[in-house]
Order: structure tokens, then C-alpha cells, then sequence
């Protein structure tokens, strides 16, 4: 007969935050049972197993290798199921048939979703940077010691999520709990270490000039135009330097196949916290009123701006409809 | 202009643990304005006012009383409020128009409801005797003193929601949060502090015997035969002593006018965890089979028996299907 476990799972497309806060918590979790730490709120009487829904990304293998972790067993139902939630609360990102599985815990750092319980269970959510974070606490709480390579994987996803502090999510408490777990891991430079992990994501080896435009692209309906804009998140945009005339041609062909007015692609520089502004354009005075600089030549550097939703679109749009 | 405020609110039909704990928790929250002991996870800027959905029970009001905090006003809708939940996460327990609010804290020791937010907020559930505990441990980690009169409040939620303490739900947590309580309060003997404040629910003064027997009544088809069975909790069955003629012979005539086989209250003692079952009935036989003990005139003490649903209806059922 198999052991019956509980499977601790985080979200759909797993990112690193998702897979280490999964054998993260699975940790902490048998500790308990082992300890009796947790005994006094419940008694835990299964072993936990960390479980992935689909393949790593070469981010959070990376992470995994280096501290010596095995890759999480991967399971696609929940029916039946014992399960305790990491990095999401919500159905459309959780296992199949969550209904007919029993919910042990759920740790997660989003907004409050749509899954519900029939018994009081363990829930902890903070408006942090990622789950990792709050993982962290519940260690320190518990008086649960952090081995070093658990701490390693840890600080990585609080890297990993908060891009290395950048993104708007990021609060002290990650900052600070950061600083922590690089001591327990015995990482001097954070920030050197964030970008180890983040230039795997933005690695672009082997991807053809279209899929580097296409990868992230979105179409939009601009006063009668049709614009493209594509994104990239790069640690450092030398990366990308010795592609951008393939690039740069790649997006004059497809602009003339497609009958687009412009196609822009956001060449975003995650550590100097802006962009370069590739664009392909009938009209490149839409730049300048847009952002206040012109082309030089084929692109112009945007300090500042990260985001295509809150920092490109509007201002386009605005200059696209006084054109 | 009104200065802008979040609302601290439990749910509907408030007894003590949800009031208490929305006092408790707009303090601490306040205490987290005024010091910035939250400020790692979030910025504090609103003040917390504590508000109720209604009246309160004569249990609440004595606690209040007893500790000099006056009622929370009184809220019926939360739309376009601010509001802070706790005790409750569920559309049917809270406030009017919540999905028109803006929820920015839950504190709970419940199933998690179907309350969802848009963004990420702090949420914190256990799996506890009551929402009390839980907030305890929330000043212990942000390390903000417990007033004593705030630790009055708080230890008499506990004693509330767990009966003291025999309730099925009760934790070794909140024992020992509720001695660190007492503590504080300087409070010495909590059950006694248990007693005085669960008398107050089962104060039976001004209840005619009929109210008596039906505030918590209930009907059975038992093999064909009507039988009722009622229940009162209470601290000490000599609070009812002095109405027994009283009760037992309006029985007698509920039972005659209303064409009953049988009559049975449940004098529940929660204190010596047991039952004084009073019995008017056709066939006395079913008590013996049901109980293993005969009546002893009007009545039998079951010891052990706190729960009509799981510990009187199922035997009686039983011996009637057997006579």
C-alpha cells in the first residue's frame, strides 16, 4: 500500500518563486510533523512532497542544480488528493479538480482568489514580493532552523519574483529578508547573484530574430493604425547587441507583410531600469510627441520605463490620436 | 470633510469574539500607523475605527462593560468603505455591497469563505479556537504591547468561542495564548473569569418556561412517533433549579396539546460536561434502552452528553425503532 502524502503544488507555468516555495514549504512542513513545532494550532500527521503542474523553465533549473535540489515530481489532477497551496489561491491557476481534493494550507502572496475550504485551514497571505517571503517568517516563527541550500533557493526566488527588487511589488520586508537568507547562504552579492539567476530567463541563444520580436508582442488598434510592440527583460542589453540588425530587419519585413503603421519593440534593461525603443515607423514623429526624445537612428533610450501597459501604450496612443 | 477611515467589522449577529477581535485589531492596526512596526510589509495611512453588523448579545455587552470599552458603531453597508474583516470571510457573514468595498486586511479562524480581493492584501487564517488567538500572535510578532484591559477583552473571546475550552475546536494554542492573557490582565482563575462571562448568555431571568423549552427546539419522526427535544446550555444547572416544576409541567402540556410522544429537554451543563435530560413520555422504556439508565422520576443525568445531534438523537432513533 502507498503511503498516503500531501502534495504541496504551486501555480500553472511554474516559476522559480512557484517550485522553490513548493520544496520550501514541504520542508518546513515534515519538520513540523517531526518536531511537533506546529503541534500546539494542528497535528500533522502526513509527510509533505513538493509537486510541480508542468516543466521548469531554465531559470529555475538552474536554480534547483546549483543547490543540489531535485526537480519536484510533476502532477496534472488533484482529485482524491491531499493539498497544501504555494503561490496562488485561485482555480484558473491551480490543479484540475481542486474541488474533490482536501486542502490542507495555502500560502501565497496575491490577491485573495476564488478557492474555498469546508474546515478552518492554515492561510497566510502578506502583500509581499513573492511567497518565498512569507515562507521565510513562518520558518523564523516556528523556530524552524534554514539549511543553507534551502536559504540558496529561497533568496533566489525572492529575486526571481521582485526582478532583483525592481519590480513595484517589492516591499522592505523582502529586502530584508533577503539580506537574511544571503547570510544563511553565504552569498556575498545579492545583486550579482539576481542577475546570475535572471540572465537565464533572458538568454536569447538559439531563438530566431522573430521569435525574439515575437515572443512577447502584443497588436493594438492606435486612431485608425495598426502597432505592433514587442518586449524583451534583459539583465544587461549587451546581451542583444550583436542581434539588433537582424532584429531590425526582421521587424521592416514584418511591418511590410503585415501592413502595420509602426512595429516597436521594448528592449528593457532590468538593471538600468529603462528601455530602448526599437521602432519601425511610417511616422517617427509619433515617438517624439509620444516620449518627449527622438529616434536616433532606429531606436531611442526611454530612462525609466519598464512597463508596455503603463508606459508605452498611453503615451502612443495619446500621440497616435494628435498626429 | 470626513477624514477617511477602514472599518474593523466581524460578522452578523456579533457575539463576543467577533467584536472583541474587531476593538483588538483596529488597535493593533492603529499601533502599526503610529510606530511603523508594519511598515516592512505595507504602508499604514488610514485609521481603524471597530464596528459592529448589530446588536450585541448581554454576554459582549458585559465584557465591554467589565473592561470600560464602549459599543463599536454600528455599520450596515460597505459600499465605498474601506473595510478590514475579521472573524468571517464569507459573502453571507459580512456586510451588504462588500464586492463594492475595499478589503484591505482579513483575520480569521474559519473555512475559507468566498470573499476574493483584486489585489494582493495581509490575510491571515489558523486553524484556532477563535480569531482572538490569532490576533495575539500578531502583536507577539510585531512586537506591540497588549494593553491590559485589551488582554481582558481578548482572553474572554477565547473562554467565548472555545466554551472554555471544550469546545471540539479548541487548541492547545489558545490555552496557552489565554494564559499568557490572563497574565496580562491579571486575571487568576480563568475559568472561573469563564463562568461569570458564559453565565451571562445562559441568563434564563425574564424567559416564561415555554421560551425556555423552545428557544433552541426541534421536532423528530421517530418510528412513526412525534417527539421534540430541546436544549439550553448553561454554566451551572442550579441557574435552572427553581423553574423545574415550572418547566416540567408546561412540558406535560406541550406534550398533550401538541399530540407529542415524548418531550425531552437537555439541561446541558458545560461546565461538568454532561446533560440532565427531562423526559415526559409515553414509554419511559426508550430513555433506558437509549441511555443504558432509567429515569429517575422526571429526569436522567448522561454524563458526558453535550451534542443533541451526535449524542441524543441517534440512540433515541435507535430505541424507538426497537420498542
Amino acid at each position: 500500500m502507498l503511503m498516503e502524502v500531501v502534495y504541496v503544488v504551486g501555480h500553472r507555468n511554474p516559476d522559480t518563486d512557484t517550485v522553490c516555495s513548493a520544496i520550501a514549504f514541504a520542508y518546513l512542513w515534515n519538520k513540523w510533523k517531526e518536531t511537533g513545532k506546529f503541534d500546539k494550532v494542528m497535528k500533522i500527521d502526513l509527510e509533505a512532497v513538493p509537486a510541480v503542474q508542468g516543466d521548469l523553465n531554465p531559470e529555475t533549473k538552474y536554480v534547483l542544480e546549483k543547490f543540489g535540489f531535485s526537480e519536484p515530481e510533476k502532477i496534472d489532477d488533484a482529485e482524491g488528493k491531499k493539498i497544501i497551496l504555494v503561490d496562488h489561491d485561485e482555480k484558473t491557476q491551480t490543479l484540475p479538480n481542486i474541488e474533490k481534493a482536501e486542502i490542507l494550507a495555502i500560502l501565497d502572496h496575491h490577491k485573495i482568489g476564488d478557492v474555498t475550504t469546508p474546515n478552518p485551514i492554515l492561510y497566510v497571505n502578506l502583500p509581499v514580493g513573492c511567497t518565498a517571503t512569507v515562507l521565510k517568517l513562518l520558518f523564523d516563527i516556528t523556530n524552524v532552523e534554514i539549511p543553507g541550500k534551502m536559504a540558496g533557493i529561497l533568496l533566489a526566488s525572492i529575486l526571481s519574483d521582485t526582478v532583483i527588487f525592481k519590480s513595484a511589488t517589492t516591499t522592505e520586508l523582502d529586502k530584508s529578508v533577503a539580506e537574511e537568507l544571503a547570510k544563511i547562504a553565504e552569498i556575498e552579492d545579492v545583486t550579482n547573484f539576481g542577475i546570475e539567476i535572471k540572465s537565464k530567463l533572458s538568454a536569447i541563444e538559439g531563438m530566431s530574430a522573430r521569435q525574439i520580436i515575437t515572443r512577447d508582442f502584443k497588436d493594438f488598434d492606435m486612431s485608425g493604425n495598426k502597432v505592433g510592440i514587442g518586449q524583451i527583460e534583459l539583465v544587461d542589453l549587451s546581451i542583444v547587441e550583436s542581434r539588433k540588425d537582424e532584429i531590425y530587419e526582421e521587424m521592416q519585413k514584418m511591418k511590410k507583410d503585415e501592413n502595420y503603421h509602426s512595429i516597436f519593440l521594448m528592449l528593457t534593461d532590468i538593471m538600468k531600469e529603462g528601455t530602448e525603443l526599437l521602432a519601425v515607423t511610417d511616422n517617427p514623429e509619433v515617438v517624439e510627441k509620444a516620449f518627449g526624445k527622438k529616434l536616433e537612428g532606429r531606436s531611442v533610450w526611454l530612462d525609466g520605463v519598464m512597463s508596455r501597459k503603463k508606459q508605452v501604450v498611453p503615451p502612443l496612443q495619446k500621440s497616435f490620436s494628435e498626429i
